[in-house]
């Protein structure tokens, strides 16, 4: 329930605002050193530190200092589960005492109140966004493995609103973030150096498996690759040209590009709901697409 | 590998123009009548005899008589495996012999042959749509259980290129079909009286086990639920009110609705393609789509 | 439920007196010719065919035709599933019929009645022993695959009751069968050219993994490797010396040699069960437990 | 690889002399009340603290504190996934410096080296005795949810060497060590109120589960039950008194009663090995046995 994958799994664990997040990833070879710069790095990607688009106050306090468990022995993994946890410093409950007897529209408040009979109303709990920083330390070690087999993951924010020039982004944020409101947006990722032969070709298609990843994103909304959404209209002799990287449910050596459309967060201070965040989670949804695509390409490749 | 869930699992076999294809399917409760006539009517609406928009002629041949090996005594289901095959009575492996050494545009001949080094060239084999006639089968008795509790899946063509009203699609396909091409199509599907909590929170949502069976359907280039990609202009305030039926990956209680978007098929007669081919594959899927959805759902309320 | 395996997987399926009964083997690789004649040699061994031990007369008139669904071209397997039936030609159910309202000592008949609220009475239906031929089938595939790696599976019984000169056991089984009774026995199994390092440490250790496969057979009572239950009287500085080929859950590259005791089968005509029955059902698992053996071997090596 | 279960999942990480050991429990019902006293008790079972035969000294000194890092609020479980962590306060990688060129026979230092090619050297690392502490505290909470059910689980150390009489056990342990040698034992384990039905017919027949539980304990070499090894010289007309708790694989409402057997430690004084080590690891493997039996239960009765 909490796990991704069966060959190549990441255990995701933590709630928002109790003592860590973390995850415990197995499958790992041994003998990789850990590129641990990589992963402050992106942990930063992720909290939209170096970014000024409209990321929440929380998320840049962050300081996400990950704590190695297991599995890694003077930085070099020896094969065994990696256990990390991230603890969260800046866990204020006071900040969402009023969430304990609040449903917020758009959140998970409700149906987890629904399935469990009880929930850590405090920020989110298991349904923060703050649940992808284990994800992103994950998929480092993930892109750092792929690295070595000349897989190379890039995602990038390629629409916000209606607006698809990237120079224009910052300023659509903005004025949104203003409102008090918030926008969606898209975001596009490009897999290249994937061996032919890749997936499977039946159920675990790989754009199956992709899309599988994407979706278990918070706030994804929708995943296409190859002619997409956007090729409805077109017609056989024309959509033959676009393979998308994949034929039949398996790599055929040409890079795969797929897409994820982002909602606009529900959180938005238009609607009275205090906390602190994002007015286009689809920012900082860039690293955790680039997680999740790596962690779901080395457990078909180690499948 | 060919394997769909993991609690209520059904497996597929079979190429396309050998012996038979068919199904396993595993975690069915006992007692259960099966409703054969169901079954008889969800595979001539997979093979498209009650249509009459461009379906392939093999198509509408097929009888696809079910025979029932194993798991059914007198058309009651016993709680064990139920194995089933269709025969394979319209095989004309010559029509296919040109395919021995051709690898056709748009198809998976190519990376079949990469993964394996061999392919039942066969009129594509195992990556042959013949494959989801299983699908159908499993599916209708999936369906069957839904429907015992209360659950019902209705997909429908809901665009033909860029055609969106459905009285106008049987001409759009006539016209493509005259001019020896395909065209795109999207099936919308709705589901019905999930019971509020299905899905799990984090990795296996429930937007992403229906994304993942989706994408696993032939020609399937892109899934969306809820504002989906069309509301990535929307902004939060208006994007609150559309849950597309699950909120922080767990059923909410109203109705699921998603999208799935079909590319043209590849095999046209403008490319010098022979073979028997449908000119909107999306018409088609629509029964595939619901089978697919009726084995997510199972598989999640049997979890 | 009725697979085993998540990455060379075998799904079992089939009642006693129904259809057929049979199987779907999932991870084959593509390319390998199957040995027909060792299969059908096989299926004798599990038959009986070629023996005289107590074997019942059901088991030596089935001639055991293996029809293959999928997953062959030419003898050659294609990478796809593979899928086949055994038809059940000896089916008579009025054999069985006052087991409609009867629940035999020993059997399954009671607890699959309990579980499931009915049953295929016919036989023992899925319970039968008859189920271990896809089992055989499937094995003997796996086999195979082991062979061409240099790994090598023998199984031979080493005792009957409390027999322990294989001279004898024919002489001890008559005896036990002239009494209208039945006796239990022990099959050692011995593997060799297992790779150093196969297995996982921790849960998916090599001993847990056979012992998981052997106690799957029906009758099985247990199991042992290494020392074994003989070797709880050893102390350490004895004991040390054997390893049973296994050290921490993984191959050390020495044969891998364990036992699996078989109890004595229930139904016996001094209680006055009708049907045709074997006096030592341990004769006729060595085969089963070589299948089981090649089928989890295998498992681990393309894990 | 390192996980348990699949609907009840433990998850294991840890070396013995790193930062800690621990696990993830998935699967647990929101809403129990975590019984910590019991934890504390059933580690100190198996750390030995209340025995006092021939325990190591390391063991008497671990105090073994869990820190508990998510999917509990107040005591309480939420639903989500429980991470805990024992911090190995008592790490004294300086003992085993020596280990770090060495390979202990019987251990399994030579074959982790060869598996990873690369080994955490300390005290066994990740094959140490100690990784069994977080089986034990996700026991304890998979014993305490059998509980609720009116499943019990009690196992008991029976054999010691040759000895049978629990009387003389303790004897029988002291002498072994002051000869700088250890031991084997055996121990059984008994399980009440597991409902009818409960385990799946073919290849996760209850038995099965359990023997993959048990084999997957250090040092377990066998499992049996019902008639067992014992059982090899009965006849059929005696045997079928003995049920063991299951038949066909499922449990049939009587008490399940099963066997396991453990070799004497490799690590003796006698050939030179420093460390601090156990005369008769069977004794503390008690509470492990247990924790394992609950684990498995647990696994098929929310299967």
């Amino acid at each position: 329930m909490n796990s991704f994958g069966n060959r190549f799994v990441f255990t995701s664990f933590g709630e928002s605002h109790g003592r860590a997040v973390g995850g415990v990833l197995d499958g790992v070879p041994s003998g990789l050193h850990i590129d641990m710069a990589m992963i402050r790095q992106e942990l930063d990607r992720r909290a939209g530190r170096e970014l000024e688009l409209g990321v929440s106050q929380r998320a840049k306090r962050e300081t996400d200092e990950v704590e190695w468990l297991s599995g890694v022995m003077d930085g070099v993994t020896l094969g065994t589960p990696i256990a990390f946890i991230i603890r969260n410093q800046d866990a204020r409950p006071e900040d969402y005492e009023w969430l304990k007897h609040t449903y917020r529209a758009g959140h998970a408040d409700w149906t987890y109140q629904q399935k469990y009979g009880i929930r850590d109303w405090r920020g989110g709990g298991r349904a923060s966004a703050r649940e992808t920083a284990g994800r992103v330390v994950a998929g480092c070690i993930a892109k750092q493995l792929l690295r070595l087999k000349g897989i190379s993951i890039q995602a990038e924010l390629v629409q916000v609103g209606n607006e698809t020039d990237p120079m224009c982004f910052d300023e659509v944020i903005r004025m949104v973030q203003a409102e008090g409101d918030s926008i969606g947006g898209i975001v596009r990722c490009t897999i290249t150096g994937v061996p032919v032969g890749t997936g499977e070709p039946i159920f675990n298609k790989l754009q199956a498996e992709l899309a599988f990843a994407m979706m278990s994103i918070n706030a994804c909304k929708g995943f296409d690759y190859g002619t997409g959404f956007e090729g409805v209209g077109m017609k056989g002799s024309e959509a033959n040209r676009i393979s998308g990287g994949i034929a039949g449910g398996i790599s055929d050596g040409t890079p795969i590009c797929f897409r994820c459309v982002f909602k606009p967060t529900p959180s938005i201070a238009k609607m009275g709901v205090k906390g602190r965040h994002d007015a286009c989670v689809a920012v900082r949804a860039v690293p955790v697409v680039e997680a999740m695509a790596a962690l779901a390409i080395n457990q078909l490749i180690n499948g």
